[in-house]
């Protein structure tokens, strides 16, 4: 047995339509969650830096939402893009 | 008509078992892309910040691939989360 669980991803929603009208419209939703797993009881996950605080010259921030050291990129969006076919990558904050 | 795309996002995979085997395994794989339309040209979507650069003593950056403005966040996040009940928000940079 084989289990596949449809996300709404792309939900095109339209409806039979009376004669004399304009064609079916097709109405596409993205409604996918990106983050499964981070800090799920936030309402929304914003984290702040102070720029000053950096200590190293070159300090890369997770925008994958994959990280185990989120915010921080550990490099985990290397295995999301293969998965899923993605081209997610950090933001890379540089003392200069 | 109603137009479903189901993308791979929870796959379970399982194989009809001969008389005295394991019970099935349930393999579960997470294969969704979080970006649908940023820079697809690119491999992997990697941006830089000269922190001494910033202008403004408070700069947010998307994190949830959905901005106009990306990699600036310009408030999609909002819309992002109300459509599919996630919780991403942006990296806020501070100059101090
Ligand atoms: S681990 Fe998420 S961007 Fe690198
Ligand atoms: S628009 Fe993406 S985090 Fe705000």
């Amino acid at each position: 047995m084989a289990a596949l669980s449809c996300n709404a991803y792309a939900l095109g929603l339209s409806h039979r339509r009376p004669a004399g009208s304009s064609p079916r419209r097709m109405v596409v939703v993205r409604a996918e969650a990106i983050n499964p797993d981070i800090r799920k009881t936030e309402e929304k996950v914003v984290d702040s830096v102070v720029v000053t605080d950096l200590a190293k010259p070159l300090t890369a921030y997770c925008r994958c939402w994959r990280s185990a050291t989120f915010p921080l990129c550990d490099g985990s969006h290397v295995k999301h893009n293969k998965a899923t076919g993605d081209n997610v990558g950090p933001l890379l904050l540089k003392k200069q």
